[in-house]
Formats: C-alpha cells, sequence, structure tokens
C-alpha cells in the first residue's frame, strides 16, 4: 500500500493529506440548516450535513492532492449516523481516486487488535461470502499494548495490501508526560521507533514499510532524530497549522529521496473559510477557499522543504 | 458513576464484569443459521446473531452481576450494523439495570478526545435538541497521548457522571515492551499510574473516583503494588479465565475494604458451553452454562479474595 501512496504524492506532486475532521461548526449555516429541515434536529441531520461537506470539499481538492485523513471520533460523535457518514466518506474518496488514511489510533490485544485491523484494512468472511466492512487503506494505530497491539495490523498489511501509521511521537503539547520519559538514557519515543522498525521490516513494500509513524510536526528536533532512526518508515506529520507547525519546521521529516513524509492539515484546510486569509470565497465558497488553503499548503512545503 | 457501579457490586455481592465480546465461532449453529436464513450471509445477519446471544446471556446472568463489558472491537469489526448491535447490547443490558463499560480504548489529543468522550459517555447538542449517542457508563481510555488525551474524559465524567477505566498494565504478553520500560527506576506504567491518581483526584465520588485503572490478572506481583499507588482508583483486572489468571491471583487487586476491583471473563463466560465443564448445557443451553460460568466465577474470587 505503501507504494500506491507514495505514486500518488508523486502524481499531485504534495506530500500533503487533508484531514477531513468535520465539526458542526465548521459547517456553513446554509449547510445544516438544510439538513435540520430535512431530518429534523438529530444525528442523522449532523451525518448528512458532515457528508455533504466532505464531498465538496473532495471535490474541490481530489486533483491536486493523493490522500485524505478522516478522523473517526469526530464522526463517533454522533453515534451510528455519524459512522455511516465515515463510510460513506470513505467511498466517496475512493471513488475519487484518493487514498483513505483512518485516524482510528486503535490498539487492543491479540484476536480484539485482529478485530480492528480486520474491521477497518481486512475483510471479514460470512458464510460463502467475504465482506469488506469500513475499507481503509491505511490507518493510525496506538502501540501502548506493545507487538501484541500491532502485529495483527502489521499480518493484515501483507495479506491485503495496506497500511498502518504507528503513533510515536504525538502532536500534542502533553505527549511527553509518557513518550519523553528517559528509558536507559532513551525517550519511550525512541523505543516505540525501534519497533516500528521491526514491526516494519516484516512488511515491505518497494523501498519504504507499510508500517509508518506518526510523529508530530511540533516537535522538529525529535522529527529529525526520529528520521534518521527509521530511514525506510513513512511518517505521517500532524499538527501542521492550526497547531503551529508550519513548512519550514518540516524539512527533516523527509529523506533526500524528498520522500518519506506525509503532512496533514485538517481545520486549516476544511475550515479555511473561517481564516481572515480566505474569507473573501465566504461561506458559500468553503470548498473553495479549502482548495486555495491546500494550494498554499502545498506551496509552503515545496518551498521550505525542496527549494 | 463508580459509586453507582459500587452499589451494583454490593448488591449482587459480586465484583465481577461479564465480557460480551462475541465472536462467529462462539455463535451456537442454530442462532447464526437463523439469521442466515433471514439476512443472507452479511454483516447484517451477524450483527442481529450478536445481538440475540448477548441477550440471551444477559437474561440468564443479570440478576448475579453488576456490569457488563462490550469490547467494541468485536462488533466494529462487522462495520455498522455490528456497531448497531453494540449499540443495541448497551440499550438492553441498562434496561436489565446493568452498569454498561464499554471497552473501546480510545485515546486522542484535544477536541478529538473530547468527540469520543462525548460520543460514548456524554451528549451532543444539535440545534435545540440533546442527544446522547452511544450512553455507555463507563470507558476504557488509552493513556499514550497524555493528559490532553484523558482530561477531556475527566470533565465529561464531571458534568455527566460518569466513568473511566484508563489503560495501566494491560494483561497481554507484550504489554511489558513500553509499560514496564524503567525511567528514573520506576516503570512506565507505574508514572501513568500516578497520574491516574492526579487525574482522579478531580473526579471523586465517594470514597472512590470515577478515573479507575486497568491492571491485567496476569500481573499479580504489578497489580499488588499498583493497589498500594493507587489506593482510592478502582481497578479493572482483565485476563481472569481463558487468558491465564484465576482467583488466587486476584487477592491484592482488593482493598481492605474489600472493595476497589472489579474482575473481567470474557470468553470464560460467554463461550462456557464450548468448555468441558459445562458442555453437558449443550449449545441450546449456552446462556445457561454461562449462568453457570458466572457462579463459579463469582465463588472462585469470593473463596480466594475474601475468606
Amino acid at each position: 500500500m505503501i507504494s500506491k501512496l507514495i505514486e500518488q504524492i508523486k502524481i499531485k506532486n504534495a506530500p500533503v493529506v487533508v484531514g477531513l475532521d468535520p465539526q458542526l461548526k465548521f459547517i456553513p449555516d446554509e449547510l445544516i440548516q438544510k439538513w435540520y429541515k430535512e431530518c429534523g434536529y438529530s444525528l442523522e441531520a449532523v451525518g448528512e450535513a458532515f457528508f455533504e461537506f466532505n464531498k465538496k470539499i473532495i471535490d474541490s481538492t481530489y486533483d491536486i492532492i493523493p490522500a485524505v485523513k478522516p478522523q473517526i471520533a469526530m464522526y463517533e460523535q454522533y453515534g451510528i449516523p455519524g459512522i455511516i457518514a465515515f463510510k460513506k466518506t470513505v467511498d466517496y474518496a475512493h471513488e475519487k481516486g484518493l487514498v483513505v488514511i483512518g485516524d482510528i489510533k486503535r490498539g487492543d490485544i491479540g484476536s480484539t487488535s485482529e478485530s480492528y485491523a480486520i474491521g477497518h484494512i481486512g475483510s471479514v468472511e460470512i458464510g460463502e461470502e467475504k465482506i469488506v466492512p469500513f475499507d481503509e487503506d491505511i490507518v493510525t494505530v496506538n502501540p501502548y499494548l506493545g507487538s501484541d497491539g500491532v502485529n495483527p495490523f502489521v499480518d493484515i498489511c501483507n495479506k491485503e495490501d495496506k497500511g498502518i501509521f504507528v503513533l510515536v511521537k504525538t502532536s500534542n503539547p502533553s505527549s511527553g508526560e509518557f513518550q519523553d520519559k528517559l528509558s536507559d538514557g532513551k525517550p519511550i519515543y525512541e523505543i516505540v521507533a525501534e519497533k516500528v522498525v521491526e514491526w516494519g521490516n516484516a512488511s515491505m513494500d518497494g523501498d519504504y514499510s507499510n508500517v509508518g509513524a506518526v510523529v508530530g510536526a511540533t516537535y522538529p528536533e525529535m522529527g529529525k532524530i526520529l528520521r534518521k532512526l527509521m530511514p525506510k518508515t513513512y511518517i505521517l506529520v500532524p499538527g501542521y497549522g492550526a497547531q503551529g507547525g508550519s513548512g519550514k519546521d518540516l524539512k527533516e521529516y523527509f529523506n533526500e529521496d524528498g520522500l518519506g513524509a506525509i503532512v496533514n492539515s485538517s481545520r486549516g484546510i476544511i475550515a479555511a473559510y473561517k481564516n481572515e486569509n480566505y474569507s473573501s470565497f465566504g461561506s458559500s465558497g468553503f470548498a473553495d477557499a479549502s482548495r486555495a488553503a491546500a494550494e498554499d499548503m502545498i506551496k509552503d512545503i515545496a518551498e521550505n522543504c525542496f527549494a
């Protein structure tokens, strides 16, 4: 799978992913009111509005980006109708040729982790049928439970040509509480990174592994070290834009081949029309504002990382 | 919420929780075939079968147990119809007066963690309506992202009188890969435990906190230390039965007040009819076998921990 993502990154010449993390406050009023009229003040109304919002953003950006990353929490918050919107978003992004990274941060043990892996990037056998439940291409995985939790995902990566990004160093302010603790002089995130390399060796796909890592844009010094520690690992970089990371922080996340990292922006793109830089688009032009913000992000990264 | 769980534990005189973690191989053939006939080989058939299976186990055990713990991965594996079965299980357990612990192991940052918390133990405001999406009472939470990931759950615990169990030391063989790493002579799970106490102080409910901890039955020595380190923290103990833990390993997880721990068994109860000890019940008596296994588990814990 990582080779498919790389192919898309090369075609679009853009190592970026748009985080489809809808929140009610991002949805233009006319759009949400339409669904309230149709479905009442209900979970269904929000689910329908989220999907329409995503669909328009996908329509206006799919030709310039390689991938989208829906954050399932935003959908799960609205119960089953929310999750239906998540699934419709995955399917619609596929229709448009995008790689879909499900930001699910699952992680459990043994058969339980296997269930998550099968549900999101695999297929279930039911009687004589083989059915694909959620059908993402790549998912994020939490490593706290160790190899028992991650290996079932790696097995599915190999079986179904899929990928994962394992949380190594997250972008949030308190990520250091446990991740930065030193053990024998080495922070936990480096110990996790070493395991990512080990898990990744079991699922190579060309020059890179199907087992990637999440390293936040907000910690560029650590990103530099982790880049060297995991040379064949693709790094998913959250934290660009709204969380404070910018193009100049990102150079070290890439390898000399110009590959090895894909940078996510969520609200910076999907809620661009609410930002003063793009406010001229107005709420009815929200999807065009998203395209403009995506173009600016691609340019920022190109100028700062590949000039 | 923890006071409600404790009340139920006292009424039933049973510090146990039944893990409703259905797998296709646990479902009696006549039950699954009925749904294949009704819905074909489909996700819907499995969802319906899971719910009927759970319902019968709840019906045959609800008067002797305080709580159930559905593991959402088992349902998520079957896509949206699976998650519908999860939600129906939560609602049915509530009808029968049980406390519902959603084993979801979610954990993310900021507004994303808040979304998970709202979706599972809180409520969303949609226009003029306040809607409860999943409606569990307590959920499990992964701490790898630090306080940013956990505090949104603690806020919802306070706002809606709910609870969480934070993963501290999990029951699986490889849990030590990161959790046991020593930092300044202290294992990571102890550092997490100290944070659990801190988070827990912000949500006390009587003698115990709404912020509990997960500590596996398979590591009784660590359980003993963690019990002392977190005196006001309820401990959810997985790993009893099929994973190798037994009543004699559990004494140290309880406080001197006879409280402080609740022990989970999943397949040991729900698939009891497949175990030779209960095979006389046959597959048509699977729910009665579950009751017998639950009674034996309660007795085992009473004899070994409170004799």
